[in-house]
């Protein structure tokens, strides 16, 4: 039965995501206009079902609480500890058909991830403060901490990046391929709806070690487009840039030194604003003279095919006359090779806009969009309607945001080297080389779970066979322990059982609990057949109006599994359909 | 393939359990004595490991920072900045095969869990501080507060029970089975390789719920039992008490009735010290008269086959004028009836002394204990010894303590009702009843870990292909985007595939990287064979000196799906034979 049951877990999830995957085909094949409208919809009801999901305090929870208050005031008694029940701000709790599709998602690219010869590993949910300290640039100001209570300072991770690389120094690791799925943590605004929390879930993938120069850099990209395509993603942009490239365009436009990372944290902004709004930043913000921003801009426009792209940047001798801006060229030029090979180069965008805007980035950084990815046109204009509705607490961006990028990732050389420390000579470690990719599940979750009538079809629990007794009369006692052991002969050869839990219940209520858990058989105790030593095994659903089989009791795990192989059965019939 | 490396898991699990199981059983029958020396010894040398694991800053680390201190101490400079290269204390990293080893637990409890009919929740690592407070009684000390950073206050979560808890509440739940597998934070003293951790995970099944008296309770041991059995552990007992039964315990002996749970909480530490120790806590610390506590003293020493102490109990007629008590033994009395339905009262020691600290039970307690539950007979003057050599921060009690109890729970009815308001008559809203189990994974995984030969069976990379190219000569290039589209090939087929980073490398190089990852079969690409068009299939591993066969590149995924299948189809033998 562990294989049966296991056969209707894959069942149930490669016919998910198959049958979304084909209608997601269809949708975006017939009508591209209808599919927006269809969406936004969608995400309407979605906003709606998670509105009132997170903005958990329910409102006659609230009326009891002012009721009380009144009350309270008008004794002049003290007044009773009031819970504030809801989650914090921008976390939420998972149940029922969230949680399977999310688990889905998991399984999906764990699967992917173990393809590739990954090995996983888990780290503590916070770290030393010091080990996150100047990793983030400027989104450091998000980083949750732990309080002092006497002890070591802690922070919450904010990625699963970090805590790699420290893992990798800390063992002294030379070449490594690792997953990791877990939470990470930022004081960011959220924006529920759009699957942008203060916890959150990262999916990634990471080679550490020496390698032939853009070897693992080019599997991440197979990764990514794998793991959206067998999740039902198809259509998305992988944008593809290189910081040696971008630092080579600054330094050719006259950007200092030491305004590089500054001035590349604006162009970061490219998703999200218009080029003036950048430019607007780059010259009053970050003081750089017009004609150094124009510049940029002129670079930071050019985007398309990798091919036609490295073409263009290999003919501008000013470029290729830095040694940076030369080198990432070469690097996105044999990528492209190996992009080529492994048949995904459609997939991207050469796009000199993409910057990123995590600080240890030091080579090739990509980004994965859907349409969904982008704020709404009119975001401006939400947002501060939204900002007036709204008190400071209660706010939520989903209503102005995009979904963001939904899978991204980047080379970062010389992160473990920051952990290891200077040799007896006082010389600096030599680092180990790293490149990785990272799923954003929630956003991921978000654009999947907008196919309602995919969602219905989920169902949350496992149990396989109902045990019920029938009876009646005066000496009629429920039959309770006689059921508890035939569930737990049933248990024992691994098959999802269930029973009420009342000695005494109507043959009704019976069917109704098993309906109520969309379970397919039940055996049921008569009382003067299990006096007579039989039981009755029956496949419940609609035009199941049968009395089921009468058989030995000795005969039940048989019997059962007999049915089930049988329910089962069609199950394979529809996986091999797909 | 999907399915095969799907049975590959199941394989791999089915006989890692297999073979714990039937060597510990046969360790355990023939020689209870050297068993107790086995694993003393096997403790001793995972503390080891796992010391020099957790105590994560290496000896050459510290080595290294000593020196560059003096260094710049002499020179008068500022001191660059040295990474605490280690994890926060009572934390660890998880990675090779113990992530595997605790997966396969994970798997099994899920697996148990929903056989039961739970579902699964996900709650946010932290909750709002208040949600937290009250509930723990004197271990609230122990809860890791987050900084207050602006924004609401919120605090790690210290078990699962009380999230779950507020999430009924909170949804207006009134009936649920729900499992929840995830990590928890205490801030105690660890003992690492006892598996006691500041963060460790707990697998929860609990029901929510107004049932048939002690009928869901049953089923909790139910599922302790199954759980730890299909674990592997067979030599276990599970303490049975009822808080009810206690408290009437603690009234007819004279306890007044603002001291109950104090002198509970006495002698919940009658696992840990003799009973000498205990009485002079309850009559010292908890000021209780001496005659109390000699006649708590006569009832606590009690303990048995649970049918022997309920007739012993239920001829005392004091205690069974106290209605608490009664009730509580009543209780009992149909619990056994349901334990003997279950085939499992032989498990049960019903036991006075069992207390539980947790200030939210109000029914059965329960508590599983294996002989490594208890501390070492010398475990004062080993403590002792381990205060006087360690500095205050390295302090880990392994040495001394015990690894606890593995699994654990009861009935706790009144928690919901904590959360929920009162109505708009002034009057609290009716509590929902509960009771629930928990495993503690890392207690578990620190018993299965002394088993260090099966450990060194578990492989922690999945790969089963490994493509790499023969060839040489001036115009070789290595056929390093070939190598990578016939990965690809496979990838897209489900099969784990690997090949080296590197555009030429040796024949050699290529069969140690499979033989590192454990890879059973190699995809060869010769330099002429691959130009007429032909590719080698060839399995690895000891024995196997032929050339493997040479198929036609577009018969690849056949070709090793084949071979794969008769490697496999070994497997499957050995799992039938379990």
């Amino acid at each position: 039965m562990k294989r049966n049951s296991e056969k209707f877990d894959r069942n149930l999830i490669k016919s998910f995501f198959g049958s979304f995957m084909r209608a997601f085909i269809q949708v975006v094949k017939t009508n591209l206009r209808s599919f927006r409208t269809m969406s936004t919809e969608a995400t309407a009801s979605v906003s709606k079902a998670a509105a009132s999901a997170t903005n958990s305090e329910k409102p006659v929870l609230n009326a009891e609480k002012k009721q009380v208050k009144s009350d309270h005031a008008r004794k002049g008694k003290k007044k009773p500890h009031h819970f504030n029940l809801k989650v914090p701000k921008g976390t939420k709790d998972w149940a029922d058909q969230d949680m399977v599709i999310r688990e889905a998602i998991f399984k999906k690219l764990t699967a992917i991830f173990r393809e590739h010869g990954g090995v996983t590993i888990d780290t503590p949910v916070f770290e030393l403060r010091e080990i996150l300290e100047g990793k983030y640039g400027e989104d450091s100001k998000l980083i949750y901490n732990l309080e002092d209570q006497g002890g070591e300072l802690t922070s919450l991770r904010y990625d699963l990046t970090v805590p790699f690389a420290r893992y990798v120094a800390m063992n002294g690791i030379e070449k490594m391929k690792r997953y990791h799925i877990a939470k990470v943590y930022r004081r960011d605004q959220p924006a529920m709806t759009k699957g942008r929390m203060r916890e959150f879930y990262q999916c990634d993938f990471d080679v550490a070690g020496e390698y032939d120069s853009m070897v693992p850099d080019a599997e991440m990209l197979k990764i990514m487009v794998d793991g959206l395509t067998q999740l039902g993603i198809n259509k998305f942009k992988i944008k593809l840039n290189n910081r040696k490239i971008l630092d080579g365009i600054f330094k050719v436009c006259g950007v200092k030194d030491k305004d590089v990372r500054r001035v590349s944290s604006a162009v970061d902004k490219l998703d999200k604003l218009p080029w003036a709004d950048v430019k607007k930043e780059m010259c009053e913000e970050k003081n750089q003279p017009e004609e150094v921003a124009d510049l940029i801009g002129q670079y930071v426009k050019l985007s398309g095919p990798i091919r036609d792209l490295l073409a263009k940047l290999k003919a501008d001798d000013k470029l290729m006359s830095n040694e940076s801006a030369n080198e990432g060229i070469s690097e996105i030029e044999a990528m492209a090779d190996y992009l080529e090979a492994f048949k995904i180069d459609n997939y991207i965008s050469f796009d000199m806009s993409l910057a990123r805007g995590l600080d240890y980035y030091t080579g090739v950084i990509y980004e994965c969009v859907t349409e969904q990815s982008a704020p709404p046109k009119d975001a401006a204009e939400k947002k501060a309607k939204a900002k007036h509705h709204k008190s400071k607490g209660d706010e939520d961006a989903s209503e102005y945001v995009g979904v963001g990028s939904i899978a991204a990732g980047g080379r970062y050389d010389n992160l473990v080297g920051m952990f290891l420390g200077t040799n007896s000579k006082g010389k600096k470690a030599k680092s180990i080389p790293c490149v990785g990719v990272s799923f954003g599940v929630e956003r991921i979750f978000s654009l999947i779970k907008q196919r309602s009538e995919l969602v219905k079809k989920v169902r949350p629990v496992s149990t396989q066979v109902f045990v019920m007794a029938f009876g009646g009369g005066k000496d009629w006692n429920g039959l309770l322990p006689e059921r508890m052991a035939i569930a737990a002969k049933l248990w024992d050869a691994g098959i999802e059982t269930e029973y009420m839990y009342k000695k005494k219940v109507n043959p009704r209520k019976q069917f109704d609990a098993a309906e109520k858990v969309g379970c397919p058989l039940a055996v049921i105790l008569g009382k003067q057949e299990f006096a007579d030593g039989k039981i009755r095994v029956k496949e419940l659903g609609t035009g199941q109006t049968d009395e089921g089989d009468l058989v030995p009791i000795d005969d039940v795990v048989k019997e059962v599994r007999k049915h089930l192989d049988s329910l089962n059965d069609d199950g394979v019939d529809e996986v091999s359909r797909l």
